[in-house]
């Protein structure tokens, strides 16, 4: 299917452009003329040309503010036809540098005087193969610079993210992985709250004047079976949010990118939050005690989880059944538009959503997980899941066709994270049968189900042989193949035209800095507001206007 | 330095070739007109030529047999001009195809009715460049087929593994990772023993009728000091030819892969058997409480180390030195040659070994992390391991030079290993200071060694970032300049003439099979015999000859 979209799709720009970060900083040359001088002395057949990426960040003010500070009378007259150029985006470490009579060759129109190049730009090239090339192929002898990555979608390129020097990626990824960690540990405190409220007892012995309340059979009923899941489901609305910042931080060049980080994060998050917590049900000590003794995993599994298989029920009740009609309804956008229509009175933004992948496949895959667990001791939630997986499908296929937009394609990226996730619930069922063998003393079927686990792994193992390099590189002779059949058709001029305006960073100065940040609130369902959500066409008005 | 070999070293055909696997099979066309027709197709501006690699395994005696069975009087007059395909090295599940008139196009002059074309063939490029361009993009929209490597050095090809089926490739490396892993922990027998006779009084109740001979000083220290290493020893020197055989059993297109493969696993197992059995001294169930509680490593090594110290100082003294004196005789080859002299009454060959990379980089690595992790609690092993690598400096640098020829050049492949071994025993050195500080209750000198931890592992992560993309894959940039450097002295139509005459895969008919295996017997310094390991030139002689 994957393969189907990428030749049944129209020609794209992304397919015809490189992302090249970490250029080199020369003290001569422009980054734009290292480009062009570096793309033509070795790719001199296939290069078309070149798109600078712009240092609009939040560096910008600072720099201005520094170029009137700098542009003292003493100095006046001979910096004034000058440009400075920030490196924080560069590779040098002396900060700012005074240039007399820079040509900054830049393919957009913009007002060179405000802007500042950053180390980044887009390459374009002649063909889709060329592209593909360059982008696979290690460039320069030291692998941090000139690093190329096939670009994303025009919609999808996160632009503040690609002034962010490659030598600080790493770091930051680090960084987010060790962050997003001590979060998921850190989240433990509500939900050990929320498991505390499951058992009455020990609620009535924290608190005892709660204790003639308690005694009621309406409000022990609610407190016990419906309250903890509500809880942990306001708790859990705060993860999305957050993911999402650290995945913004960690620096991925396109929201696709990003959004995917921020959806394995989340589904590591709630797998282990949600089912691990609550079937070990308690705190960090006897969780680590549990994972310690690896031998006894699998009967501890087979002892915890029926247990626990009633508060799943719940789980999928309240967060399954109830979040399908709270996504029909968008209750949460509908509540944002009230709030800027009638207490900040003004006039709310008309732009639709795109879908929140990164909170809705890690809710998926964690009922999966759920039902695929429980089907052994605790059948029963299997019905419910039935009836839950029947209304998604319905919603989500209403809401992807009439309700979000998708404003770029991520070509079944997300596929992996669902394959991979799926594999774990069969591993993880397996183990569990093999603990309730054991626990039901019977090693023959116990026996059985090791080839069984064995088996999944392989069949695993091979799917990433076989599949998992698509989802990686593009195949290069259905990429030839594609050339081959746009030049047939006389298209090529057109594309290479096109081209050329595909990719529109939108610029800020100060003045429609506050329109720029209203007009794209709530882009992608989350409160992460980026100054460069904005469509091609808006930025441009934008930039004449300045 | 690998940069500086890479552009320094003599025009390279294995530069200019990639070695494709996994050509689809067609019932209309022959490997080789697929293979030619695929590249004139997608690749027609640097394609030269192609070398089809030829089935003579194993498998070869059984089509001689099946042809000749197969040539029933009845099918004669059908099938006499026809060519027997064995797609044993095919993708067809269907195993004998009889095709008549079938035109083999090789290049090399092999008689072409007693061999087969394999799913394999080294396609030669007009640039290195092209070359390293078609290795490194994906070719195919099913990743199983048409797989490009770039191709190994000609002497360091292993033909023999070149005819196995890719889709066999990812099974038989999982089934070796396990194998390796099952050797590993079987091993642990010897070495419990070892440990026991280090122990006297252990061996005193174990077998009574030593007791008088135990009780004599002299053997009592032999026993004890020096015995439990030798026997170590003993027992260690099977384990290189069997990692070997894992290794070749594993598949790698080329002989330095082997090794290196051979290389890391012997490394594992030297580092578990060695270092951490003796550490935790005892039985796996003893070992494996050990590292199921994470959080008592560092003191639990910290405790361990140091009673060790003294069997490790011996084994430094009796592995380490004698090693080198070993090393410089050559007391396994002498040995040999007296053995196929004297008592098979045989010519010996003169074939002279190549360097075994394979025994003696794990060795070092070994004595390295002794170093390390001794120095902080029993520094009085590091003059004695100075010695030994002052020692192993001129041994290895003589060896290198004067004994040892070298047939390939891996190009500081093994380097990585070195370095993430180096890493691994500082990390280790750093949790075993931490556990001393912590014993010495110290918590501050503890803490402080934290810091310095993380910067370790940061560290080995720039390295990696910065370095590791080097080792993997060739630079762009380099190898276009190169091509145009050979351009410009107009040695490209020279090179292109060698190219086709550099890769000569050695065939094998029955009468010269026996002289095969004996003229490269021990070619590796292992008793792996396989029977393609002749030279060039030794093989066209044999390929004459037959």
């Amino acid at each position: 299917m994957r393969l189907a979209h990428i030749t049944g799709s129209p020609p794209n720009p992304s397919h015809f452009a490189v992302l090249v970060r970490s250029i080199p900083w020369s003290p001569e040359q422009s980054y734009s003329d290292l480009v062009k001088q570096f793309f033509i002395n070795y790719y001199a057949s296939s290069y078309l040309s070149h798109q600078m990426v712009f240092d609009s960040c939040t560096v910008h003010k600072l720099v201005t503010d520094a170029y009137k500070m700098l542009q003292t009378p003493s100095m006046k007259q001979s910096s004034t036809p000058s440009l400075i150029r920030c490196s924080i985006c560069g590779v040098s470490p002396n900060s700012f540098k005074m240039l007399s009579n820079d040509p900054v060759k830049d393919k957009v129109d913009l007002d060179s005087t405000t802007s500042e190049e950053g180390a980044s730009a887009f390459v374009f090239f002649k063909t889709r193969y060329a592209a593909v090339v360059a982008s696979q192929v290690l460039q320069s002898s030291n692998p941090m610079l000139w690093v190329t990555d096939l670009a994303p979608e025009p919609h999808d390129v996160y632009w503040s993210n690609l002034c962010i020097p490659y030598k600080q990626l790493w770091i930051r990824r680090i960084t987010t992985l060790l962050a997003a960690i001590v979060f998921m540990f850190l989240f433990l405190l509500p939900v050990t709250f929320v498991q505390g409220l499951t058992q009455l007892e020990q609620l009535q012995q924290s608190f005892p004047f709660l204790r003639g309340i308690l005694k009621k059979t309406v409000v022990s009923q609610v407190v016990t079976g419906y309250l903890p899941s509500v809880i942990l489901i306001l708790f859990l609305y705060t993860v999305p949010p957050t993911m999402m910042l650290f995945s913004a931080v960690e620096g991925s060049i396109s929201r696709s990118g990003r959004k995917k980080s921020a959806c394995c994060k989340v589904l590591y998050f709630t797998i282990w939050n949600v089912f691990f917590v609550n079937v070990f049900s308690g705190s960090l000590i006897s969780q680590w005690s549990v994972f310690s003794s690896v031998k006894d995993l699998p009967t501890e599994l087979a002892r915890a989880v029926p247990t626990q298989a009633s508060f799943f029920m719940t789980y999928v009740l309240t967060s399954g059944w109830a979040s399908m009609s709270f996504e029909v309804v968008q209750v949460f956008a509908l509540l944002c538009n009230y709030f800027t229509r009638f207490i900040l009175k003004k006039d709310p933004s008309n732009e639709t959503l795109s879908f929140p992948y990164h909170t809705e496949i890690p809710k998926v895959l964690l009922f999966g997980l759920l039902g695929f667990t429980c089907s052994i001791l605790a059948p029963l939630i299997l019905p419910i899941l039935l009836v839950y997986f029947f209304l998604a499908y319905l919603v989500y296929r209403n809401q992807i066709i009439n309700v979000y937009i998708s404003k770029y394609e991520s070509g079944g990226k997300f596929w992996p994270i669902v394959h991979n996730t799926t594999i774990f619930s069969l591993v993880l069922t397996q183990i569990i049968a093999i603990g309730v063998f054991g626990l039901k003393r019977s090693p023959v079927a116990s026996g059985f189900t090791i080839p069984l686990l064995i088996g999944t792994l392989l069949f695993n193992e091979f799917c990433r042989q076989r599949f998992r390099p698509i989802f990686e590189n593009h195949a290069a002779t259905v990429l030839i193949e594609m050339d081959r059949q746009d030049e047939r058709n006389g298209r090529m001029e057109q594309i290479h035209h096109q081209l050329h305006l595909a990719y529109h960073q939108p610029m800020h100065t100060s003045q429609d800095s506050s329109k720029g940040e209203r007009s794209n609130h709530s882009e992608d369902g989350d409160s992460i507001q980026d100054p460069e959500d904005l469509k091609p066409g808006k930025a441009s008005t934008l930039v004449n206007k300045s």
